[in-house]
């Protein structure tokens, strides 16, 4: 390692000590005293506003001169929109339940034993995000309301606004008595401080990355600690040769128009052939006149007038986050079924039927974090689960699977009771 | 990598692949469909015990060779007695409920969606163990039951008997027409398998190491898929200012003799200092009859007629596994915790005391996989809790903490009923 490794590896060891050592003041904190932390971030915020624009400007005009494009650049604008939008989603946080201390379960053993399973905070989460500088708000609050202190790892462009928004953290933890570390940015731009990060296993119990598929990846190859990965969508709508035709045009429409760049869109139309030849011509023509590419199979080419593009093997496994599906005829609902399992991405897959059989094998065998029926993929999300926030959607198949909200961000431990019963 | 290691890589990826594939023939198997498999794997046992026998003898004739010592030979040895507790652990699995498919949840949105949470098996479980070869049959059946495939890759030194039970599982597969991949064994001795194992997370879902520190370590080390690690367990009792002696001593003998190799037997006592000068000579006294090597603070040392040595930093951190335990004096309840939450492994820590502020405390503050009150952390176990089987007891803090059986072995997936709904 060389010198400033060195460097960023001590100060990373010292912020983890830090971090570990504010676990217990944050793991039976009251939601009173949460709640009120949260609100006088808020206040912070709003006071700040000033400061968060100006810190936001510094690494807008950074970003400009390394010709990021403007998507980037609109990802990582923090206008008054936006820093509303953070100040809601504190006071949104506020009004969620506490989801430590729930009682899961319990029951009395034979032998007199009393046994509770208890939901308790994980410990120290770490986020890894990149360019949008209001996931350190919304990270952070979920964090805190769910008893974890969170180290968090932003990308280096946004770095100043990041600070910005870690310091009306710091204003409130230290205006209530609670230490700083209970909220605590990493404060290097460079990717090795993320590398040496993933090491920390002594002291961080979770890794949450947020980004795109080469930060999670990097991420999971590179992580001692364990991970839970947020990735790709490749999601499936799959239409059912007793599907109705209206409620199939109405549900594929929504899952790729009204937000195409988010995970839960969809990315594949598997049509059952039984209706192909009725169907495709209506849908093909639908989605055109919303503008969407469409990527076809030979069947599927052959079935319309539209001049649209083969489908390559790669497409079916693309995440296009853009207005771009690609549909393919299948044989049997065992093929769509087969096609999911090799080239989804277990994230959300939705079939739309009439057919008891059909819906019932369909929600039995294909393993995706959600599975839906006869509504839109659209749907695979916190708020619309109902659980009021999510820190995001699971692809992962061990903890959380599908949203992530308070509750996932919660373990729990087991509490035996007894009067001096021994092992036998 | 050199050729060896390539022709390893391609047939661990082959076996990878086809265990892939076998998910779907296990994941909605029936309950009955997987007790008939398992008694069958029972009867095949029995048949084949003259063969597992020689081939346990090939292993133990390597290892004697090797100069492995007595306590290693004995774990090694599969005599009739240990061929039984197979034949009966299988049909202990079989007396257990499915834990598939349960509906762990269900609710209904305001836009009339009905959502539900339903347990699914994990997919592919890779278990990494030493030199046990009991555990592949008990590994794999707790898979099995819980509708996972899984790979195993034992120990070397426990490799021909791994492959004789292996056989009894091919056995039975075969015979009910599944594939043979639901239940697998690495067919390489070498090390260098295991770190190639840990890569394929193309394929494997969870890994669960199984075995010492250092095993573990290495596997946390190199792996790219979730790991749920089973690590030490540096267990404490301590006993408060308000215990009931005769109760303390009942727990701290049971907890450190009935079985002093396990993880969950009691490494460090912790004794209240308003109680330790008349409570110490009496434990002292009973644990040194009980041949117990002690280990004490200066305190400790200060208050017993018997010679025994200061207690180091390191023994705090220490899991002796055996008829060893050191003693601290500590101020309060505080110190007792803090000492626990420093020195500890978050595995089974108890609190002996008659005063409920303190038990309420001690429950809250220590974090550990399962905290028990007037009982012995013995109790740390899948049997004692009621779930029948462990594959082992969880010390990380996502997914499972604690005994994990069968329901620990299942995931969730959500799904989600519409008529016909969108995202507005």
């Amino acid at each position: 390692m060389d010198n400033i490794n060195i460097d960023i590896q001590d100060s990373l060891t010292k912020m983890c000590v830090l971090a570990r050592k504010a676990v217990s003041s944050l793991a039976n904190l009251s939601n009173d005293k949460k709640n009120d932390l949260l609100m006088r971030v808020a206040g912070s915020i709003e006071k700040n506003r000033q400061n968060i624009r100006e810190a936001n400007n510094k690494d807008i005009e950074c970003a400009e001169k390394l010709g990021k494009n403007k998507a980037f650049i609109d990802r990582l604008t923090l206008n008054d929109k936006r820093i509303d939008g953070m100040i809601k989603g504190l006071k949104e946080v506020v009004n969620l339940s506490d989801p430590v201390g729930r009682t899961l379960k319990d029951w009395e053993r034979p032998n007199g034993l009393m046994i509770s399973k208890v939901s308790v905070p994980i410990g120290v989460v770490g986020i890894i995000f990149e360019s949008r500088p209001n996931v350190t708000c919304e990270a952070a609050s979920l964090c805190f309301k769910s008893g974890n202190v969170v180290i968090l790892k932003g990308g280096k462009e946004s770095f100043e606004s990041n600070l910005a928004i870690e310091r009306c953290f710091e204003e409130a933890l230290t205006s209530v008595g609670l230490p700083i570390n209970c909220v605590k940015l990493v404060p290097f731009r460079e990717r090795e401080a993320t590398s040496l990060l993933l090491k920390m296993d002594q002291f961080i119990d979770l890794i949450i990355p947020r980004g795109g598929e080469s930060l999670i990846r990097f991420v999971s190859m590179n992580s001692s600690i364990p991970v839970i990965k947020h990735y790709k969508g490749v999601c499936h709508i799959y239409v059912d040769a007793s599907a109705d035709f209206d409620v199939a045009k109405k549900i594929i429409l929504n899952a790729k128009i009204q937000r195409p760049a988010v995970c839960n869109a969809v990315e594949t139309l598997l049509v059952h052939k039984d209706v192909a030849r009725k169907f495709m011509p209506k849908i093909v023509k639908s989605l055109r006149n919303e503008d969407v590419t469409i990527r076809g199979c030979m069947k599927t080419l052959d079935m319309v007038d539209e001049e649209i593009s083969l489908a390559t093997d790669d497409d079916w496994y693309t995440e296009y986050l853009d207005l771009i599906i690609s549909i393919k005829v299948v044989d049997s609902i065992d093929d769509a079924i087969a096609h999911i399992t090799k080239y989804g991405s277990k994230h959300s897959d939705a079939i739309v039927s009439d057919d008891i059989a059909s819906l019932d094998k369909f929600q039995k065998e294909v393993d995706s974090s959600a599975v839906f029926v006869n509504c839109s993929t659209r749907f695979n999300d916190g708020g619309e689960f109902g659980f009021g926030a999510e820190i995001g959607i699971s692809t992962d198949k061990i903890h959380a699977r599908g949203p992530m909200g308070l509750e996932e961000l919660n373990i729990y431990k087991y509490i035996v009771k007894g009067s001096g019963q021994i092992r036998e």
